[in-house]
């Protein structure tokens, strides 16, 4: 794959801003950037960042080539050469700070820190929230349908569906690192090493004179994959039984049948029935796996309903995020460093949730001695925490409050540039899923829940949250 | 961009299927698949179709690499080194025909068509779906937006919202396609040769102390594409008069401001007290733009209420197509090539909608005397179609039918691929775009409007409808 040629994957407006604080002289005046949501997706509790690796390979690689030039001279902005010549030598050179993939994460708080020359700063923003929203988008889909069949295997089908073909690699990487087990696309087994599966389509069956004679021949070449799909013609009176014949001949053989798939119909009923008939075969090893249209509403009514249904094959639903197709992640300036100097600047909206919070901030995890977080805070950079007796605030009703007496406080915000040079070891892909794994055990279960979770918080230190005031006060008209 | 690396990006039931047919012997039988999808997207009465050029850069591009075979070696079903073989020489030999890229299409129609080995059909499938659902998708949810803004520019602003690098460029021709002026997107600018527009960011405002100095600036720069976001601190108070101020500086300089941006707020309000003031200062030529959510129901909505706005930014309700994010699309087989002679195939299921039509088939569109399409007709390859008098019934309730006098039959699948060959001259993008304008008026108003549309019928030949009946009952059980 290559992560090469994505320098003009940016809104042209980035290009012009970077053009007009060329000609401006203000280029190289370095700014905070944070990228940011506003809201959980789905309804949900929190969402399980991802996407960093992707945005450190497109940082990586990320330069203009002449080609990309020689297209900016076609347009009608008619680009001053110096300033082409100033985007060929482009390199970033910042700091970035994120925090880690698999991670649960909360509305208003950074999960990206860019601290660089406004000019690579714009450059950067709209790659960074296209990998950033997408991964976290999915990785957080995955891991509710993950909520609802913790010991189930998972398996993400989605290529087919998917929002064209990047979203097929990356969709599957988010999804394994929110705990699915398996990808059908095989471009992201290659590519990232996670398992891939498959069974087999309606043509095969439809390929041969009889059913029986189909699923034989498959079995026969690949019995260790052996999942035989049983609905082209009838379930019940077709399919179950023409895999119970194959799977007692391979028996007999010494093999055995790993299992058959519902793609159509009443998926409770039908488990429940196919279950049956397997186990009077004596095939109680046989998996019985579904698919079609699932996600984490649908299998969670399966299972109230007693579905004998062990393993999902799940694809449009979490490929695309189909209840919420965008997380709206947003990347916003929050300081400007001036004479040795962080200079906070705020945006306001009529839009209340729009109103951006001021400064070079950070956010720690306040862990309590039993081991469960209670909160996210969010501190300037520097800014002193005390060893105990931390006094939270909600940042809106102030009223709302409480002290932590005994706490650690983990930075949620890690290095992974300084100075332009990838200063964070990559973690291997089942490290970080296994990361995510420990996350979840952080929190109390009535934030994981998948319904009408309780909110988590996330406070500003009375620092931050004075910043804020002050500069809201000072901008009202 | 490279198209070269995809041969992977399939299932692995397709390789699975590809191995099973190898080791069996039956891997050289031909076989027709279809194309298809079983409802319109979005309550709409018609889909655009599009994806084909992507589809042939991907066929075109198609090999195993020297890596990808590697990888396959790795995997758990240790497949034959000579399957191995096989697939390192892999190359599609067959026949493709399509609809052109920009038709309107129904359900249940054959988009694309495909005659060749079934070792070569099983491994495109996946491809093909992932292209043709996503383009087909947003050209369709593009030309919903059209609908409702006829005269205005319409922008495409996504890409940070897009599920993932590939959906924003392959998003942004789709939309340019069914009549979008304009993508932000860079890449697609350069890739497809659309023209790409951009304004500022409330970043750009946020860095200079006064609001008014921001604007002078950029205007200064790139007064050609002078449209100034006028929501960072208050829009009516601050961010229009200071507009103002600058468009008026220009104009005493021979310049002149092109518009404003509205991005929060009550966009209906804020564009007509906007307009009052611009129009009073003498700026009747500035223009106004809005982003922030849009979509053919905003926008519908806004229009109602009197919203002086022209130019659109559509961001992420367009690129993920947000109220319905997949399109259907599925790919089946429908006869087995045997002995010279086709061999219709079936698949039938108690969902009684994915019960398929078989037999190799093509499709015309049924043009009246008036220039109007009354209906798409589907027969067997070959089959003559009667010169006048055609008798067109529903093939579900056959008591509604009606007899079209006079007409002509234009064939909507066109050969791509003979022999393996690219037999195709694939048409500059802006010729596909004034295509589907064409197609637009080939077709009563009521199967074009948005809500509620009157259903254009998809009908069968006898003889199509016979062999589907036949192959029905002789599946009964």
């Amino acid at each position: 794959m290559s992560y090469e040629d994505l320098a003009l994957h940016t809104d042209k407006y980035q290009i012009n801003m970077m053009y007009a604080h060329w000609k401006n002289g203000t280029h190289n005046g370095v700014r905070v950037f944070e990228a940011f949501f506003r809201k959980n997706p789905f309804k949900s509790g929190y969402a399980v960042f991802a996407g960093l690796e992707r945005i450190i390979h497109y940082i990586n690689h990320l330069q203009f080539k002449d080609e990309d030039i020689d297209y900016l001279r076609t347009q009608e902005e008619q680009y001053d050469e110096e300033f082409l010549a100033e985007l060929r030598n482009f390199r970033f050179s910042g700091e970035l700070y994120s925090v880690k993939e698999g991670t649960l994460v909360f509305p208003n708080e950074p999960l990206i820190r860019i601290k660089t020359r406004v000019f690579e700063a714009h450059l950067l923003e709209t790659a960074l929230l296209n990998f950033m929203n997408y991964q976290t988008l999915i990785a957080t889909k995955a891991a509710r349908i993950r909520h609802v069949a913790p010991d189930d295997q998972l398996m993400e089908f989605g290529t087919r569906r998917a929002q064209e073909a990047d979203a097929a690699i990356w969709g599957a990487r988010a999804a394994y690192i929110a705990g699915f087990n398996a990808t059908s696309n095989m471009r992201a087994g290659k590519l990232f090493g996670i398992p891939t599966k498959g069974t087999h389509a309606h043509a095969w069956v439809q390929d041969f004179d009889t059913e029986e004679k189909a699923f034989e021949s498959f079995a026969k070449t690949l019995p260790d994959q052996s999942i035989l799909l049983v609905d082209t013609y009838n379930t019940l009176k077709s399919g179950v039984p023409n895999a119970i014949k194959v799977g007692l001949h391979m028996k007999e053989e010494g093999k055995s049948l790993r299992g058959i798939r519902l793609d159509s119909g009443d998926l409770a009923y039908l488990s429940i029935e196919a279950r049956k008939m397997l186990d009077e075969a004596g095939l109680e090893d046989v998996v019985i796996v579904a698919s079609n249209d699932l996600d984490d509403d649908v299998i969670n009514d399966l299972k109230s309903q007693g579905a004998q249904i062990t393993s999902w094959g799940i694809g449009t639903q979490l490929i695309t995020a189909s209840d919420q197709p965008a997380l709206g992640g947003v990347y916003k300036v929050v300081a400007k460093y001036e004479d040795g100097e962080y200079v906070p600047t705020i945006k306001i909206s009529s839009n209340v949730e729009k109103i951006t919070t001021p400064g070079y901030k950070t956010v720690y995890r306040i862990i309590n001695n039993k081991g469960k977080a209670e909160a996210d805070y969010i501190t300037m950079v520097g800014e002193k925490i005390p060893e105990k007796d931390l006094k939270l605030f909600d940042p809106v009703h102030t009223y709302k409050n409480k002290v932590v007496h005994s706490f650690k406080a983990e930075e949620l915000l890690h290095p992974i540039y300084i100075e332009g040079k990838l200063v964070y070891d990559l973690p291997q892909l089942d490290e970080i899923r296994e990361y995510h794994r420990a996350q979840l055990k952080l929190f109390w279960p009535q934030h994981l829940r998948r319904l009408k979770p309780q909110e988590y918080f996330v406070d500003l230190s009375e620092q931050v949250w004075e910043t804020k005031n002050n500069l809201l006060e000072k901008h009202s008209l």
